[in-house]
């Protein structure tokens, strides 16, 4: 479906734009931006294919996904001071990223046959790793553990996701609805400044 | 052999538990937990699988296995300061883990084939890697890496392991047998204070 | 090819015992180091394969490359005080090795038949990948995200050996030409100081 992959392409590059900013924040070089880029972009594509066994992982078979990164790490190395006032913007945009990477990463994990709550795993992973890594790389936690509803989102979407696909809607409208749920409830989140609750540990008891 | 899968069920349960509890201590919310409690539990085996090329990697064929580990998370979820209390309750228990892990991996990476040396390599990949990845993502130097005989008790299981195949023990027996050793030599080295000789660097010299 | 396979052995090597050395400035311990330096030599070749889909993992299916490795991990951890004052001859090791890594990473991916621009990126990543999880693990933030033309000339590498095999230069001299332009730039990028810019954003404006 067109409208789907032209959004997967728009989720890459703004998930490669997203490391991009990061690495300069950190005061990496071009190539380490690059990398961060790159990795950031294809890191919960690559570990879903990985992990349900598609090899050569997708990205590798065709030129044009790493062609629309490398765009979008050019664009976002050129105009990051720009871009970085842009933000919130850019949250839009990421967010659409999140919403169809989940809805890619559990349509793939059902087709090889794995119980729904795998699937729903295999979502959130491709929506999150990539993010994940990026933290890792550049020395801090992942921002994902802390704070907001990211991938409560990507939870709740792929439930419904599920549940209309087994009432039988077609998969293009489901998909569009879902990714418009995803993005509802994170708006929602930054709006109401909603939270997951922090685990703490009581140390004095120790 | 239904005991050893029970203890494989417990390991995992346990190394779920510890994700948990260190998300807790770096004041991660309650996704950062799920995320480092299954990244704890499935890092070490998936590692393995992937290496070996089992895919789709071995947890996602069932939901048994996810179940097990989300029951753990949500117990440690609830309970975690009576947990964080009873740690030296939890240590023995995630000694049993590291045993019969060590042995899955040895097993597996035996069955497809490789030399002995490299199967010892997967038996402790699959005990150790998990709690790298736990401790990466939460970003420390691995603890493994610092102190304790926790890699050379798994070492020394698998080579105990190995020589009883050799010797024609059966199977079952020699497992237990193993796990048994694997726990011996870390209660001992807990008892005595064992650890392995740091490395250091003169930096004066340089 | 002889001299080829040599080559990528003593690259493994060498980066084995770079993997020592930074666990050994860590002050990590014995088995710290080990998996370190394990994980600094088979990381690269290791992610470029599971992308690619060739599982088992090359140095899975031998255990000469794993013997190779450990004598280098030995002979570091027992040499590591002379080794460290002679990090700048270590260095042009390190060069070969990753000079090598790259034509292989190349070579690998180009036979599975992906876009020239797609096997650049798995024959840097061959190159650097091992020395990123090197440094991920203890801690800092990748070396060559950085400081120096290390990416930089494995890229430049690749171009030259795309190019030379396009015009129909046999392998075995293409490779070792390729090895040698790399060397270059590296060596000339530490004589005269080149480096990668340094990406920044201005928080002020923000």
């Amino acid at each position: 479906m067109f409208i789907f992959t032209l959004l997967d392409y728009i989720g890459a590059m703004v998930f490669a734009m997203s490391g991009v900013l990061t690495a300069a924040e950190k005061r990496l070089d071009l190539f380490g931006a690059m990398f961060i880029g790159v990795v950031t972009a294809i890191g919960g594509g690559t570990t879903r294919d990985l992990l349900i066994g598609v090899t050569p992982v997708t990205w590798l078979s065709t030129w044009h996904y790493l062609a629309v990164i490398m765009t979008g790490i050019v664009v976002a190395i050129i105009f990051r001071q720009t871009l970085n006032k842009l933000r919130r913007t850019m949250f839009l945009f990421d967010t659409i990223g999140i919403g169809v990477f989940t809805i890619i990463g559990l349509e793939k994990a059902l087709m090889i046959g794995v119980h729904p709550a795998v699937a729903i795993l295999m979502g959130v992973t491709s929506a999150v790793v990539g993010g994940v890594i990026r933290d890792t790389l550049t020395n801090e936690v992942p921002l994902i553990f802390k704070k907001e509803i990211y991938a409560t989102a990507c939870i709740a979407g792929a439930l419904v996701y599920l549940a209309l696909r087994w009432l039988g809607l077609e998969a293009g409208i489901n998909q569009l609805l879902t990714v418009g749920v995803i993005i509802t409830i994170r708006l929602l989140s930054i709006r109401y400044n909603w939270s997951m609750p922090v685990l703490t540990i009581d140390s004095d008891q120790k």
